[in-house]
């Protein structure tokens, strides 16, 4: 029906890449025991493991395991282990009657203890055919698999993978994929591919080797080669979002951080406090829609509004020295523009936004940017874009 | 690989289900010639309509166009008025070599052209078999399927359809269906069918008719009876965002907003400059913080503070009469809270959320939750919270 997005088929992939299991097909079919089957028996028939989510819980909707016993010609049978702990996961609340429907598990099946919900994983092997059952919720699948699945799947094979992905800003696909051309037509091991984020590119590594230090061995030249090439728009890696790499810049100047945001609203505050432990660096953030919340919280002049507009760079600098002021900083972003979808004008059309970036010592700075596409993605752009702004002139590669 | 998540299967199967076609399966497959041949030969054999996204494009991968023309024994041939529109769009820029690739279509095809990009959509039909071909990109995909897919579909029937989504919140999905439940069992048309979002849950209501008059009669008894049953926890219905109603209710009431976050940190400020038009109703917004920045900015007493320390009821209930009174609001909203990881003690554990509400005339008003889940899950739920506190208590039914 449309009303979940599929997001256990990306992050299987993204699993399985990591250790060198290609991933062949995505099927999706409705809670129905024919399509079920024809789905299964086709996944197999290119392939020696197939992974399920979802059907397994308790209601006549789940059909899964029961397809799925039937396939291999296994029995359904009470799993008590997993009887008990659905037990005791209900201790002391009213007792579901479908306790034991939701422990049944094929006959001989390997079974993976769910630690956020009811339901169990199962794994079932038979010549040389896997087949991996995991419940549907993300907060439920995604724990079982990176702890069971994973250990199970890399038993299956004499290599090791090991991955980096390199996060970038300020740059575009195209222009990534333009100074690796040569690293990406000629690779094997490692591979290196490139990924389109909303103003950002992503570039994962992946080596193998027959252990952890041969597949560094080989990931570790290509890694310095994209360094060497685009390292300045390299703000981090892996896990580490943007907001984090910026405070821990600020963290090594020994700064403090006071955000002004009109157009973007709280977006970039709300980036700076996703960040556990941002407390010690942000001051305090400031969403100064108005003219007036402008002049009276962060001292921009009257006059500097009249004369050149609040959308303007010199409207951005007295944001940024103002945010500093009050709030008591060394360091303060602001942003100011048009994010539509009224408002623009041919001289400030919508998308028009300026960056001003005060640092106490070092002086103002301001970056002005023209940016396509509806309300909320010019204001999410903008964010990165502000973010990315005071980490290169903090980092020293304006 | 798992970069990218499919957003568009869940797109495609919303809208269609709107029109009252069925989805009986979605398949993803890499850009493999042999790959893609298979999972269309499969589609059609049960199917009368086959839509794909992607490979469209000029590269070697974008191979979808040649394996359609081959399954249908057609030629590809220049559509001169994509081509047309293609060098228009890169007028001026450095036109890539691939502008003819581009513009190749079966030959026969109905084409649907692209406002947002440069590969035209294609439509097929052959013997009762319909194939659609639509880009991958979202913002590209989208507005083509709603402007000449869906159109070119609903002819294909002599029935309507309507629908319509009551969004709710302050409710879980269990609840609702409980509450729906005889509904829900003997729904043929309309239909009906609940779905979980982040703190919230939208139940969409689907009839069909002869016309919309006759879709219409039907579906408006059981979208009555509906409001009958959880009136209260229905904000608004369709595209409406819940700060969407929060500010007409603000506007209806001659109110002005500040917003004053610890915890959420500016998403709740975010969730209402997201509102086209929002800069009538909000005036500031504070992200404070720290301590320092709740006495010295909105007025919280020292002795609060100390008294009951930042995560509080009676923090909450200051900071939105301080943060009212220095933006010269006469609404105010505020969050202070325990995200997490850290900072959790056994009194005040991760996931206590303290909302504190002051209306001009009306008094001041807190409420606490316990959530659960990560840092960020805690603050966008915070803030969904928050918004739905605001908007029971302006809205008076708190």
């Amino acid at each position: 029906m449309g009303n979940i997005t599929n997001s256990n088929a990306a992050f299987l992939s993204r699993e399985l890449a990591g250790i060198g299991v290609a991933v062949f097909r995505h099927t999706s079919v409705g809670d129905n025991h024919e399509r079920l089957r024809r789905a299964m028996e086709s996944a197999f028939e290119n392939a020696d493991i197939v992974i399920t989510t979802g059907g397994l819980g308790p209601t006549q909707d789940d059909i899964t395991k029961t397809v799925a016993a039937e396939f291999f010609g296994l029995q359904l049978e009470i799993h008590e282990e997993s009887k008990l702990r659905i037990l005791k996961r209900f201790a002391g609340r009213n007792l579901p009657e479908s306790v034991e429907r939701n422990a049944l598990v094929p006959a001989g099946a390997m079974v993976f203890a769910n630690e956020n919900g009811s339901a169990p994983g199962i794994c079932l092997e038979n010549c040389g055919r896997i087949l991996i059952m995991l419940p549907g919720p993300p907060h439920e699948m995604q724990p079982m698999f990176l702890r069971h699945g994973l250990d199970f799947l890399r038993k299956k094979t004499d290599r090791v993978f090991v991955s980096r992905t390199l996060k970038m800003t300020g740059i575009g696909e195209t222009a990534v994929e333009a100074a690796l051309q040569d690293i990406i037509d000629a690779q094997t091991n490692p591979t290196i591919a490139p990924y389109a984020k909303v103003g950002e590119v992503h570039v994962r590594i992946t080596a193998s080797g027959a252990d952890t230090a041969a597949a560094n061995a080989l990931l570790l030249p290509t890694a310095d080669e994209i360094y060497s090439r685009l390292g300045e728009k390299i703000y981090g890696e892996d896990d580490v979002p943007l907001a984090e790499t910026v405070l821990q810049l600020l963290r090594c100047g020994g700064h403090s951080l006071a955000v002004a945001e009109s157009c973007t609203g709280g977006l970039i505050a709300a980036e700076i406090v996703s960040v556990a432990g941002s407390s010690d660096i942000f001051c305090e953030g400031f969403v100064t829609y108005s003219n007036e919340a402008k002049t009276a919280r962060i001292l921009v002049a009257a006059e500097i509004l009249a004369a050149h507009g609040a959308v303007s760079a010199e409207t951005a600098a007295a944001m940024a020295i103002g945010a500093a002021k009050t709030a008591g900083a060394s360091v303060a972003i602001s942003t100011t523009g048009i994010a539509g979808p009224g408002g623009g004008t041919a001289e400030k059309p919508v998308g028009l936004v300026y960056v001003g970036l005060f640092i106490a010592g070092h002086g103002t700075f301001t970056s002005r940017f023209n940016l396509i596409g509806g309300r909320n993605e010019i204001r999410r752009c903008a964010t990165i874009l502000a973010l990315d702004f005071l980490r290169r002139t903090v980092g020293g590669t304006p």
